[in-house]
């Protein structure tokens, strides 16, 4: 699980412990995973937690092969950072445009790639990238975030294709809508107050998807799915 | 159910029976749906079998108002009837072209459509119409086929976004690959041949995934998904 | 030309003749045809108009007999007859429905599969058919509209994948806007008066981009493209 | 014009050129740029060469800073750089997946940029980027070419959202097909050889689609097109 630092990555790491999973957690300050794993431990599973910068090539070498040693052979990885930033064309620095393919594409790509080469020998396993509205189309104020989105989903389709006939199931989920994160009651309040009619994405509903398309038999796999509030309009 | 003449209606029909609900199951001729109404009764269910003709409109209006009122209120509706058939553009006959559309398409429309009738008042229930890979996309020999499963998409999508912010749940899930059916044994016997590696799609696996879709909570609703074999090339 | 009831039928029928081509315009009455077959007349070139009903196989089938016998081979067919209706899902006749799909779609399946009976032979010609935004996407109140224009697009994309390597041009453009028609003049007055500032699409420039596609070399054939109106939001 | 250093580039910036227009060519190297300034200059237009790095903002910046101020406003700017590899996911390396994401979508971003910074002020334009068939789909050995395109892609489709309707008309044909140039003779000669039937794209044919895609009327434009040949199987 790369990208446990928000609400969203909690609860998936949470849904895949409560079914026996061991969770290892990434977030670039090891710290701040801390009240994740208490939970976690709470609930009676097994967490570890890993500060670890998922832009870095050799930090991702190394955080895969240390899970593999030390904990165990990585059944499940998702990838779930994003980076959902709005500027119009001519206010993205190049800066901006290129920190937002780094997080939200290239360590998509490092942790895939470094996965697949585990995965590979046994012949199965479970690979997910979180997708978003932005995956699948441009729109005013999103070249910077709708390009690495749509570079993750490329990603993700690319190595479906290749390692599905080879036992591992990749999938792309794209998440339609707000999410109950911290970031969403700070800065959309009025989104967030759709809340109470569940107007907004549950966490633990993701995570549940999450579940369900891991535990799908291989004559049946979903590739793309989308998930989306029912009062959303799109 | 509309469309419970396959292995595919079937195993939908026994997988909702299975957690409680009356299974209401149609083909045209109601004589044919005696195995697997003695099948679902077998497993404990309440289920019952109905003649009709999905491209009647008066049939399909009566189906609905006699379940609403003998039975119980509607719930769940999967639309499930295809027509998959191949022919070159110039062998495709007007009569063909027009059976292909009635059949795959406009009984579900008269489904959706009553059935929607019935759950608007109540403000919540599932429709589910089944796509396939020619949902997606036409092909040399699938001008009609694809035609019809074209439509019934548009016709999912446009309920979807009407009755979604109405408590709705309108669903397209698009099977890409051979399904474990009668007609796929005796037609494409090679293709056959890949369920002992779960190279076709099960039945019980598409129930599966009905089910899960069904019992989304609000927050989190799939409208399109895939479901597709590991090995399918794609 | 099929559909040529309309300013956009009678500006590509003019656009086509102007490049010596003979316009062969049809719609369900013929009398009405006669001030466009003056104008094409008047401009130096050679019309014929057809009364005629596109959802008629008998009359379709006999059209195209006759234009190929009496008149000159047909080297490019146009359909581009709509049906644009808005209506809820519940509100749906099934009668509408259906007429919605006759015209839209049905029409288009039976001058395109005559049309490419008499191209197949020569192993060359241009099929074209008109799309709009309905083409890709359902939304609230187009269940009827856009199956009929998604069966049309999975039509022309069968045709393609067909008759492309058989030396027929097979185009479906999407007009994703409103267009400068009578309809729109009465209908949507606030829309039409964007029309000043190029906010509406003109019927010439579809004619021009339906000429171009015409005339690109076969090596580089176009069989989907959009034109919207610079101000148009999507 | 950036990217003019293959038959593609050089058939652009002559098809414009022959139009009036002074063509201002860019590759890395200067010098490579020579054959082609001469051949514009023999065909009695204007033409001026400029060795730059797309991939570096300020190298980017100056350029177009610089053809403003000493040549023209610019009209028309095509962004036309590939850099279409194969590597199956594990033997890609990060350097590899950087380098083409660099130069297929981090130079267009620089361009696209720059030049409507230019454009914006006086209210029109027009910006072509060159889309390819990993423009619209991932697929085995893709995931650095079909990400970098994919990318690019959103780039274009952001831009045309929020520029279209400030006068800029932003562009992106997808080329679905081999193109005529020296890449594909020298590495896939069997593709190579349909030529001789029109199989492969001429980049003649490609330079007169981006000019009738420039001389579109502002209430027709198209935003995504495809060129494909008419025997490519897709």
């Amino acid at each position: 699980m790369i990208g446990a630092g928000d609400a969203t990555g909690g609860a998936i790491a949470r849904r895949f412990a409560r079914e026996g999973f061991v969770a290892c957690v990434t977030r670039r300050s090891a710290d701040k995973l801390e009240p994740l794993l208490a939970q976690i431990r709470a609930e009676g599973s097994e967490a570890h937690g890993f500060g670890s910068d998922a832009r870095k090539e050799e930090e991702m070498v190394a955080l895969v092969e240390r899970i593999e040693r030390e904990i165990a052979p990585i059944e499940v990885a998702v990838f779930n950072i994003g980076a959902n930033v709005r500027f119009g064309i001519t206010e993205t620095t190049a800066r901006v445009y290129f920190k937002v393919w780094e997080m939200a594409c290239f360590g998509g790509f490092l942790m895939g790639r470094e996965v697949a080469k585990s995965m590979l020998p046994r012949g199965h396993g479970t690979i997910i990238f979180t997708g978003a509205t932005a995956s699948l189309r441009g729109r005013e104020g999103y070249a910077a975030f709708a390009g690495a989105k749509h570079a993750l989903r490329a990603l993700a389709q690319s190595m479906a294709r290749e390692l599905g006939p080879k036992g591992i199931h990749v999938a792309h989920p794209v998440i339609d809508g707000a999410i109950d994160t911290e970031f969403i009651r700070s800065n959309f309040p009025e989104r967030y107050a759709l809340k109470e009619q569940q107007g907004i994405v549950s966490p633990d509903s993701i995570a549940e998807a999450y579940w369900q398309i891991h535990r799908q038999p291989r004559d049946a796999w979903t590739h793309e799915t989308e998930l989306r509030p029912w009062m959303e309009s799109w």
